[in-house]
């Protein structure tokens, strides 16, 4: 068991988040519950920003919105002073609606439809980050139609194998995601990365700034990311030979893993920053290049540790000589990252939380389906009626929560200073048939 | 390639399903667009029911709605003279809005609130599925207050391995479903569904059935079920000879595989019926039992083949020596079937379904995430703006769609002798911030 943010223990051995019983929270708002330590969040903010800002002259930090993403959080890290990623029309007008400064605003995706591009020109985003020549080109005459010029950056693919699940990595050649560098055949000189910058320079609705890349997601081992900036420091050096420009821009995206489990010790962010600092400008060095702004998106890093499910127990069922079930009111539809990723979560009993565990549970949903969120759960005597808390779930939960066997999505509270605040109210059955018309 | 339900290629070379062009359609209705062959569909239901009919003397089939949802596929088996399987109060909340008659429904859930249980008592459903004594207890309290006497079958886990993918696998011993028969160690006569048997047997409240059990799902090999349905035949015997009483009803749920690629052949309904008869037969001469109704629970068999998924095709990337990507306009939040399970789909380009494949694609989705749809999907020369199909998408599709990266759920049209009828509208933007109150 590891605690994390601003979680306790309280005098009645209750688990606290923010200053706020969870065994209260889960009465008040019911369960299953999504709580976000707000102050763990904006603490996380605040590190990135001010390890960044310590490491390189020229920097922003933007929120990578697909992991959680709701007007409250884009509030919060716009008054954080950060920018945001968005990765589709509705992720934009999400951040719109909750007025997020678009002149703060990264735009993202691998098959950005026409109108959601158009969507990005019109809201005024600050980068496109374009994904490959054919939405370089649709910009590009969009962007000239309307006397604009788009400030972009090019994906690019470095061909890296950040060794983390297959469905989230997404730096290697064989990826849907950005332009090749090389092949491993073909010269990154004349590559589809290298052929994409030298067009989009030569655009008159384009406003070429820098290049981006996302190796993978959930990482302990950074050196890929390192490897990834190095390789796209060595394109935008090709660059400037070839187009006599310098890029301005380098995002190397997100990636960097979170604490999941007690022994899992992820990297600091501050460490991130000054090996990564380290590792540019002898690069720059090398190659003879101004240190460009170097961009991140972190999403996972931000909210990840700073959300707690909360759950009520249910049925309980003991398998002599085999195992101990106890079932929750959620499950996959709330959490689908144990069957997406054979994720790895633990669980705190949140109104015994003094209590020392006596038995390895696995921890169920309640769909129809084979649905374990915890294989091997440490806990106290559970009995129904318990409030078990999921640690880490920030990010990645409420983002891809479905209605599974028509479940209402769990509400969602911000917890600060002893005060809960509705963020998300639960679905209702009448909700979930809204699009219903026949 | 294959086709399956009304799917024929029409003289200009297009995809149609009910007599309806998916070209048309696409256009109409936008894409990502879930297409439901009505006439599949009932084609399945009756079957199921005719075979059923034949093989057995008294017999229900009930559709397990998890597999797809709304009001518009209830009333379609309604129509079709079938009952229904629930498994949350969301799914019977929609099944009572969309009229469906309570005495045919059948109410699931291994976890399943007081609220969901006062629900199905006060809905009047055919039956409650009892999963564990608790459940048991709670309803016979229920019943008894409001003077009511719950109809229910008690579910066992039979303590089969079905070999199918590990999260649809529900039969096994270690299983969070039901009440294990034997452990291995403990005789079945003292194991907890003898004992829930008992203790149900002597409720007030309680109008005790027979028993049920689901064994698994998208199977080739059904004999864990003919074998399930043989250990539950000598559940109810060893059941009569300690309590005196047969059971009437043996609920032997879904798993029957459907077709996901041309290879792939699925044994049909009517073998299925008439081997399980055959075998139910002699098991019931060999224990001196009366055979009991006979009821199964399909869901994935009667929507799975019947849907057809159309999407855009969008970005395209060629990455020399390694591989030819297509991305379409959808994905995980869609279909998360490939992720969740491995699933493998097949797809038709809609638009050219007339010519030839010259290539191997394969088909991403517009997540932020690696979410490939179809890894190798032999197909003609794609270009964006193609209409792809992607086959067999009706079950386990719409009814577990996410609003991953704020991406709005899809539309469903039904389609039928050349007209098609919208039953679900597209997600808004708005939409997706119904809930958001803060």
């Amino acid at each position: 068991m590891f605690l994390t943010g601003t979680q306790r223990v309280d005098e009645q051995g209750h688990l606290t988040i923010g200053g706020c019983s969870c065994v209260d929270l889960a009465r008040e708002f019911g369960t299953p519950l999504y709580v976000m330590d707000e102050a763990a969040v904006r603490t996380r903010c605040r590190e990135y920003t001010s390890a960044w800002g310590e490491a390189f002259e020229k920097y922003h930090i933007a929120f990578a919105g697909k992991a959680f993403l709701n007007k409250a959080i884009c509030k919060l890290i716009a008054q954080e002073g950060m920018w945001l990623d968005v990765a589709s029309g509705g992720e934009l007008y999400t951040a719109l609606q909750a007025g997020f400064p678009p002149e703060r605003i990264h735009m993202h995706g691998n098959n950005k439809s026409a109108d959601e591009i158009a969507m990005a020109l019109d809201g005024g985003v600050a980068r496109v980050i374009v994904d490959n020549t054919r939405e370089l080109e649709t910009l590009n005459a969009m962007a000239m139609k309307s006397g604009k010029k788009a400030a972009i950056q090019i994906r690019v693919a470095p061909g890296i194998d950040p060794h983390t699940h297959e469905y989230i990595s997404t730096g290697q050649v064989d990826t849907k995601f950005g332009m090749w560098i090389t092949d491993g055949v073909i010269p990154a000189s004349e590559g589809a990365a290298m052929q994409a910058l030298m067009m989009a320079e030569k655009m008159e609705g384009i406003d070429l700034r820098g290049i981006h890349a996302h190796v993978g997601s959930q990482l302990f081992d950074l050196s890929c990311i390192y490897m990834s900036a190095e390789i796209m420091l060595e394109l935008a050096s090709a660059f400037r030979d070839a187009s006599g420009h310098p890029l301005e821009e380098l995002n190397i995206g997100g990636g960097l893993g979170i604490r999941y489990r007690w022994m899992e010790r992820p990297l600091g962010i501050r460490e991130f920053a000054n090996e990564l600092a380290r590792i540019l400008r002898a690069e720059c060095e090398k190659l003879h290049l101004d240190m460009p702004t170097i961009q991140a998106e972190p999403g996972r890093s931000i909210v990840g540790e700073g959300g707690t499910t909360l759950y009520t127990v249910g049925s309980m069922k003991s398998i002599p000589n085999v195992r101990e079930y106890i079932c929750v009111d959620g499950g996959l539809a709330d959490n689908p990252r144990p069957q997406l990723y054979d994720a790895k979560y633990e669980a705190i009993l949140a109104n015994k939380a003094d209590k020392k565990p006596v038995r390895i549970y696995a921890v169920a949903g309640k769909h129809c389906e084979t649905d374990v969120l915890i294989h091997e759960a440490p806990l106290p005597d559970v009995e129904p009626g318990d409030v078990l808390a999921v640690l880490s779930t920030g990010a990645y939960n409420q983002s891809m929560a479905s209605n599974y066997n028509r479940l209402p999505r769990p509400a969602c509270v911000f917890v600060q200073d002893g005060r809960a605040r509705l963020v998300t109210r639960r679905e209702t059955y009448e909700d979930m048939m809204l699009t219903e018309v026949g």
